[in-house]
């Protein structure tokens, strides 16, 4: 099990397919896999200068949109996750 | 649905000919859309380092002008919406 | 009408003509057009980190000398305005 | 013994087999290494302004991802270690 | 007249021959021109985060030599005064 | 004698062989020389914004290792030091 | 007379001759002249964000090592000075 550090998000990527169901799709300039997935894993949060952590929006099971123009791949069972900062995502997705 | 984080927000592009009819038409330096909208989205806020958030001056409805040199474009149910922070926008439009 | 957000002024910039009778020319390295003109919108200050806004100093019809290479442009009835941060504003031109 | 400073870990690589052995392979953009390893020293912590140093979360033995695009290598009686900033741990793998 | 804003300073730049008759001159490296002149103007000081501004240490009709690589420029009346920050005059010259 | 300012410290570096024979190597990216060395003297800590000034973590006598990727080089009595400020200090050494 | 602002100072670089003699030299990488010499003026100090100054380390008359890669040079009288930030001294020489 992966339990990331800081502002970071375990994230499973959408799908091609999956993101056209759900009819959102987030278009990064100059990429061409829609940048969309489902929380699985959330850090704690940044810590501030005043030595708290600013507290996480994000929940596990979120579905998120975000700008990761380059990001950390995980693979954990074969499966390939994406690590990126809460910072990156851009919205999410409720019906 | 989407519930921008941050101090982002989710703007519908004025179409070239709306944004003439109001009148207002903003270019910015070597682009040729004009970069005009209206906010369907508003996010929390961006959080300050003492751990609140900045209050949002820009409420949904609002018509909008904004700087944005490449801003992230999200379709939703094939219609096409961009994603800006907050600090992007130059000024509310109003009659 | 155009509500600037942030410490973003609406500029009327001065004509050739008019900046030369007013005696004063503000020249930026580099660039062919006075930068000077007319305030006709004050945003209301810029969020300091501990969540007040910096007061403004600068008023709706003050005279303004700037430095700005690439200002926003926008277009209000065919007429064309700049939008600029009051940090861009070297000088208020009194007489 | 190496006792890291501020915010920097002493970290064991873990070798490509045991790397597909846990089945969590982090992969950095244009890297081949495993990103992947043991912590076997752990620093202070960051001094923060208020003059405090923020604590750490990583700790001897915990096994992390991390990225680090040119990490400081260091030998220890011939055997390689790196050096980085718990800053950059993505996280942390547990069972 | 000009009211310069924040910890701008307008300066009228001495003349070369002036500037060696004073026995101080300052080479900025690359140039040519002594960056010395007269203070004529002084803004209200440098807004600080906790809401207040900054004293300014120099004041009208000092002689300062300052470092500038392209200073703004304006003109008044048909002389060519300087627009700098405070935060780049390196001295005062008293005798 | 050199008191250093800052957070600075003056090291004097470990020759090949005596890093070798300690068994400990530190390998910058694209460097030949081994960045360890003996701390011969310590600045008395960088000043906060507070006021006040970070204690040093390192003492005279120290081994050291630290990435610097070109220090500044100081001569006395014809014998060479680094410069290096304690940032760069990645780990002490001890037996 | 030159009284420096900020956390100025007006150095005398020391000859060539000079500093050979005192048996330390500072070489900076990729340059040929000692950065070495003698404080002839010191400025008030930093000015901090709380709107207190930094207090100044050097005083009037130290000798001190300095990293400068292009101090500004001002010539008093024909005789040639330089100017660096405290920020810049590396050491203050002491017998």
């Amino acid at each position: 099990m992966l339990n990331p550090l800081h502002d970071n998000l375990i994230i499973e990527a959408a799908a091609a397919e999956q993101a056209t169901a759900s009819g959102i799709i987030l278009h990064n300039a100059g990429e061409e896999k829609p940048a969309q997935g489902t929380v699985i894993a959330v850090g704690p949060g940044k810590l501030l200068e005043n030595g708290t952590r600013a507290p996480m929006t994000v929940k596990i099971g979120d579905s998120v949109v975000f700008k990761k123009y380059s990001p950390d791949e995980v693979k954990i069972g074969g499966k390939e996750f994406l690590v990126i900062s809460e910072a990156d995502v851009l919205a999410v997705i409720t019906k």
